[in-house]
């Protein structure tokens, strides 16, 4: 198919490529387009198969000179470039017109020289050879310095050459010269070589090629040139004209050449430190043209443009469009500003950012035209960098914190008597562990830059020192960088770039709220946890792990003397003790959370993390609770288990030993009666049962748990209102959804450790293999990281359907690392769940992904 | 509803309780029954409420003496024992017949007292006082030596008593004695204590009784008395008369009396070593009748009897027939008896049988009638009973073996290193664990007896002591005995019996193989395995794991070198040097097996499993690799891991070290050639993938699997054809099994993982609490001992469909501990597989559940 572009053609990108589809957009809103002729890709495939070319209009063809444009479906995927000045012969030269006589001479002798290497193959190197030839023969060192009949005389040559390596003369005739190049870039697509490019590039194996066949807008004689534009800044985003300009020039290419361009406006020019007068001094009705094509563009088609151009006697024209160069955080700008222009809507705008690239607002980052020293590699735990010395201990960082001087935690693991150091420090780098590991949790949770499973560094915890593969040796207090978007260690402090959070970011972040019908919480383990979620405007918390209250000084020794207790009585008497701290942990929760939700955790991990590890600290527990260390030993070795994740946790420890969730029960109950009746404003805090695997778990918790609520009803005389929940983290759990149901006001799925048991695989212990396994394909993705949806995602679907078959007000929610994850958060949405809770410093791309998800499946 | 009992009536024991039916039955049968009417469950709930006594038939109430009987629905819950003599009274007396005055008058007195008791819930001491009184004022001891007066002055003061405490004489008439019996057993039965102790033994709430009143045969005067006999021995099931006698008695509490029995037969008597004759001299022609009555009943109802019957003048009457008691072993001989004359079919005979109790056929057990001394109590992780000397490590096992001394190993808990230790004892105890933990499941494949989790106990291995709790110390070398069967350790060599594979057991085997339509195979790793296995008549091997064999000690250090191998290539060295050593494994396992299918598991557990523990076996290590010893533990603790059962093992080392399963597929494919060249018979080998979780980790192994085999196919030149098949045991194996069909030949269901990652529960520390879950009813069962229907089940239905759905021709089979666990094999069989497979010692408990499912599900 043949179409002449005109201001009413409706041309496809399939059938004419991104290119012609983008030209006839901009001549469909008046801009300056040169006339063309678009050629489709069977019209295209057409002459490269069987030569056969089509007709085209014969005003097009004798109305002067033509270029030839490919126009590839997508623009990544190459084409062979432009060739211009189709139809420049003997007649042109003799009627040159404003181009004038020397510059027609020498669009005549380059454009044989593309003529004879691009349709008739010849060797590129022996026109440049005549060409260097004449010019030293003459004494002279550019073109320019030759005379007119010396121009002549090269062009004659060059046509000699031609003649002599093709047999013929060189084709006179504009038709015989378009029909050549026609031929030889519809050929050159289908080129090994560039069809091996473009399938690495995702192209599909049939991919086309149209061509745009376009009237030249020369660039040559008076007030004339050619440059390229775009109309806002690819850094910022922000409203500005940006580009490069060369009078006398015909095409991007020309830029590359011996002369340098200027820029397109004074500030630009002045910036660069260049002394030229720029595009807005030689031309100023020229800027103001381009800034009213821009806004034209901007506001016909919705998006910031980049535009090639050419100035003929002062007049503008456009030849190509391409949406503007943008960084990530640019794009957030750009969709703002032409959202609140009215050229695109809100929700376009929203659908336009890359939620995971809200990272970029949040995190101090490396400069980019930095240029570190990375002595290490491992995982992007948890984005943003940090700089810091070297410490090895969590005491150690303590000891920086208090002493205002920032460290990075060193360390072969984390376990949760590091939190307090993690705490202390600016960021974290790990020798093991996955992208969940506890490092990366805690790490992402806090919005602490964090590398993990660095496993090229050898740690010698005793001699205190990092040494890298090729032998550099870093010691405690050196100065080292940790980059977590980027997954690297790094000598020095490099340089780094401050977060900011525009007013584009807020912007969006308000729209998408009003956007998404799906709820965001945090998961927030802490006050101050509570507070960053509040500030990131949360619909409340999803996930508050009460194990972490228990590491905190004053705590972790009555929590170990009740994990050794020898009896019941023993354990409820240090129960007793704890009771007030866990329920002034809630109260001061319930008092930030004020009005919103909050689902708090009963105790989840195996005892025996609780327990110390040094002997030191076995010492001081035996001290504590008068009792010989050969016996506190021996009891935290009984505790030890083959398989922890698979162990006597979660429900487990509240079946077997009920007095530790009533102790919990009770903190919460109280607490919520006492923020309650403080504020007047009623606190209905939801009790989750973690690791659930059988139904009669739930009952016999729910058992209790009602009991603890009704003492304290009649202790308070306060109506006190509770939800409970289960948290789905089995596969079973799953399975047995329907059961669930019955007993649960709520069901979360708790999507780290329902990964792990699908996969039969240990988020910890998985890291030594997911590169390999991302690398062969084995896993699209690590599905640590983004929800498996064949498998993982199955169940989930499965227990959603089946809990609320059997209980209408069942309310569904995601409580994993997937709660961030921008496909994760699509996928609940359309299966239907209430809510997703992540870690605070994901919320904003939980908020976006969830605006997003809304937008496209409530429609 | 009342029923006159006679030859025709059918009656159901859900309306006139288990003895009524079971005497009509009798009746029916032509058997000496007395006469008798029936009273159902409504019917004496009526009596028991309303005091609605129904009319009875005239002949039976004015026609001798009666009594009164209760019967429930099933005869375990228990009712009133039964009222005898009803009906007895001056008449009776006077008109003594055959019984004499003497023995009316002692009926009439003994009868009072029993009236006067139940029915008007007199004092029974107040008789006996006065029995008793009389007795010692007279000078006699018993009631033999009073005169015809002194009873009738006895009997007076019985009635006197009577009218004294009741207020009103004592009821001559026949209907008003019976009418207060039967008010009173109606009442008797909603007592609350007797409710209570039927609901105990899991009546429903809503139980009723029935009656049955029956004319009585007396008992008394010449050739007359009452006994229990049993047509076959408890204890073998051999047919052969059992029982006592009691000349002049009524029945069998009379047994309890001050006159001991007699023997039914000579040879019992002679038996129990007893003078007086038996009641086959003193009757022979009772006897005759007494096996005509148990021959009958067996052909007619189709089961072996146990008769209450009484003997009056000579005749005998049956009054109460029961299942013969009978021992597990017993009742297989019973029932293979019964099928071959004729009584049941031999399906009947099948569905008799209660496949665990096989095992009492398997092992050695205990003497029941020992008493031995328990120090321990843990899980009953693998039948059977052994007696040694106590050891401490796998090294004294192999210490005694070979002084030919027998061993119990005691351990903490086994790890693979033991496996050598274990093959040289006896008999293992450990102190932790499940019942699928290390040990359990050696030790079952073993056939090797087995308790684990014996918590109570500790060990003290420095001082190489066992402690119980109240003390007791035992030491190297004491005798000790495990009884893995009651899972009980205890002190010395108590008394055994050996097991002896009967000929009923054969037949069984041979009638059960003949009716089941789902394959048995046998997990078996070694010849040694096989050979069990294949004496055991399993149709193959269903799983060879082949990390044992590297266990060997000419093998554990090759292996461990290509465990710590640097480089690939150090490693593809260390594997040429384990080739011909595996090829020679599989060379063996193909001639045991020959003609049946093997299939062979690839290397499945992490890699650290095979690497030493202790210092000094790190520097035998460190030596055999020319390597420092610092470096040796270096990497060990390299390989780590926090969870191992989540970790690198099964196919995710076969895909990221793929050398490892290339040998392994090499040795299997030469030696299916060899054995199949040397033997003329073709070895198909099954080569199964472990641990997978996604397709692609299948197609990756496929690859590289179907490229050894063309490699040995060209270098034999041989047509080797083999399988290849996924086992199936992550939750998302199971998920998307429709994908993996496509690559496999068969899936096989290994629910011992699949069992652990559905609950999120690890079968080694499950332990811990599995005890308190089962009593507390959180789970029915143990899951990994009975397959969870609801829960793993649903993943294996919904496999096996998914599965089938994509690969016709796929064949389904379960490979773990639950192959032979009778419930999981009937599961297998209706959801449509083709085979379980269990450890070689409970083959023949599979193929008999096998059998019971096929003609359950067939039919």
């Amino acid at each position: 198919m043949v179409i002449r572009l005109n201001a009413d053609s409706e041309i496809a990108a399939s059938t004419f490529g991104a290119r012609a589809a983008r030209l006839a957009a901009m001549a469909k809103l008046g801009l300056p387009v040169p006339d063309a002729v678009l050629l489709s890709k069977t019209t295209v495939q057409a002459i490269a198969q069987r030569g056969d070319i089509p007709t085209l209009p014969d005003d097009l063809l004798h109305g002067g000179l033509l270029s030839v444009r490919s126009s590839p479906e997508n623009l990544d995927w190459g084409g062979p470039t432009a060739i211009l000045n189709i139809g420049v012969n003997d007649a042109f030269v003799e009627n040159s017109g404003s181009v004038g006589f020397r510059g027609a001479v020498g669009l005549y002798r380059r454009f044989i020289q593309r003529y004879a290497t691009s349709v008739e193959h010849l060797d590129p190197e022996d026109f440049e050879n005549l060409y260097y030839g004449q010019l030293k023969k003459t004494g002279v060192d550019r073109v320019d310095g030759l005379s007119d009949q010396e121009m002549v005389e090269m062009l004659e040559n060059f046509k000699a050459l031609f003649e002599a390596e093709v047999g013929t003369s060189f084709p006179e005739d504009p038709v015989e010269q378009l029909n050549g190049v026609l031929q030889s870039v519809a050929k050159a697509w289908n080129a090994p070589t560039a069809k091996i490019l473009r399938l690495a590039k995702g192209a599909p194996e049939d991919a086309g090629l149209a061509i745009v066949v376009q009237r030249m807008a020369l660039g040559l004689g008076p007030d004339s040139g050619a440059g390229v534009v775009q109309m806002v800044d690819s850094n910022t985003g922000r409203a500005r004209l940006r580009g490069r300009y060369l009078p006398q020039a015909q095409g991007l290419d020309a830029m590359m050449g011996a002369r340098a361009p200027t820029m397109i406006t004074t500030e630009e020019q002045a910036e660069a430190g260049l002394e030229a007068p720029s595009l807005e001094q030689m031309l100023p009705d020229v800027i103001e043209r381009l800034v009213d094509i821009g806004k034209v563009a901007a506001m016909g088609v919705g998006d910031a443009f980049r535009f090639e151009f050419t100035v003929q006697n002062g007049e503008v024209f456009v030849l190509d469009a391409m949406p503007a160069n943008r960084t990530a955080r640019a794009s957030l700008r750009i969709a703002v500003d032409l959202a609140e222009q009215g050229a695109i809507t809100r929700n376009e705008a929203l659908l336009r950012i890359e939620p995971r690239n809200l990272v970029e607002h949040l995190h101090t980052q490396i400069d980019p035209t930095a240029t570190p020293d990375v002595f290490g590699t491992g995982l992007r735990a948890s984005p943003g960098a940090a700089t810091g010395k070297i410490v090895f201990s969590p005491e150690a960082a303590m000891v920086s914190e208090s002493q205002e001087d920032p460290c990075i935690l060193v360390r072969v693991e984390t376990s949760p008597e590091d939190i307090r150091g993690m705490h202390s420090a600016k960021g974290v780098l790990t020798v093991r562990g996955g992208m969940t590991s506890h490092a990366a949790v805690i790490a992402r949770g806090l919005g602490l830059p964090c590398v993990v499973g660095a496993g090229d560094l050898k740690l010698d915890l005793a001699n205190q020192t990092i040494t890298t593969l090729d032998g550099r040796v870093f010691r405690v207090g050196d100065v080292i960088t940790v980059d977590g978007t980027n997954g690297q260690a790094m000598v020095g402090a490099p340089k780094m770039i401050l977060p900011e959070l525009g007013v584009a970011f807020l912007t969006i972040m308000e729209w998408a709220d009003k956007a998404r019908t799906i709820g965001v919480r945090a998961n927030a383990d802490t006050p101050s946890d509570a507070r960053v979620a509040r500030d990131f405007k949360v619909d409340g918390i999803g996930l508050c792990r009460t194990e972490h209250m228990f590491f905190e000084e004053d705590r972790i020794t009555v929590m170990r003397e009740m994990i050794l207790a020898n009896t019941e009585v023993e354990r409820r008497e240090a129960l007793d003790r704890l009771l007030p701290m866990q329920r002034s942990d809630f109260i001061e929760l319930f008092e930030i959370m004020r009005g919103l939700p909050v689902t708090i955790r009963l105790l989840d991990p195996p005892l025996h993390e609780f327990l110390p590890h040094s002997h030191d600290e076995m010492l001081d527990l035996a001290q504590a609770m008068d009792m010989p260390v050969s016996k506190v030993i021996a009891r935290a070795d009984g505790l030890k288990e083959f398989n922890p994740m698979l162990g006597k946790r979660g429900v487990r420890l509240g079946v077997t030993m009920p007095e530790i969730y009533e102790m919990q029960a009770r903190a919460i109950f109280e607490a919520a009666v006492e923020v309650s009746q403080s504020s007047g404003e009623e606190v209905v805090p939801e009790v989750m049962i973690p690791l659930v695997s059988a139904n009669r778990e739930v009952e016999l918790v729910k058992n209790s748990v009602d009991r603890i609520a009704a003492d304290v009803r009649l202790e308070t005389g306060h109506a006190l209102k509770f939800k409970l929940g289960v948290m789905v983290e089995t596969p079973r759990a799953a399975l047995r959804a329907g059961d669930l149901a019955e007993n649960s006001a709520f069901l979360s799925f708790g999507t780290n450790d329902l990964t792990q048991m699908t996969y039969g695989l240990s988020r910890d212990d998985a890291g030594r293999f997911m590169r390999d396994y991302i690398n062969l394909d084995v896993y699209h993705e690590d599905p640590f990281h983004t929800l498996d949806l064949e498998g993982v995602g199955e169940l989930l679907l499965m227990a959603a359907n089946r809990g609320r078959e059997r209980n209408n007000d069942l309310v569904l929610g995601l409580c994993g690392e997937h709660g961030g994850d921008p496909a994760s958060v699509r996928f609940c949405k359309v299966a239907g769940f209430d809510y997703v809770s992540c870690s605070p410093f994901r919320v904003p791309i939980a908020r976006l992904a969830a605006a997003q998800a809304s937008i496209l499946t409530d429609e």
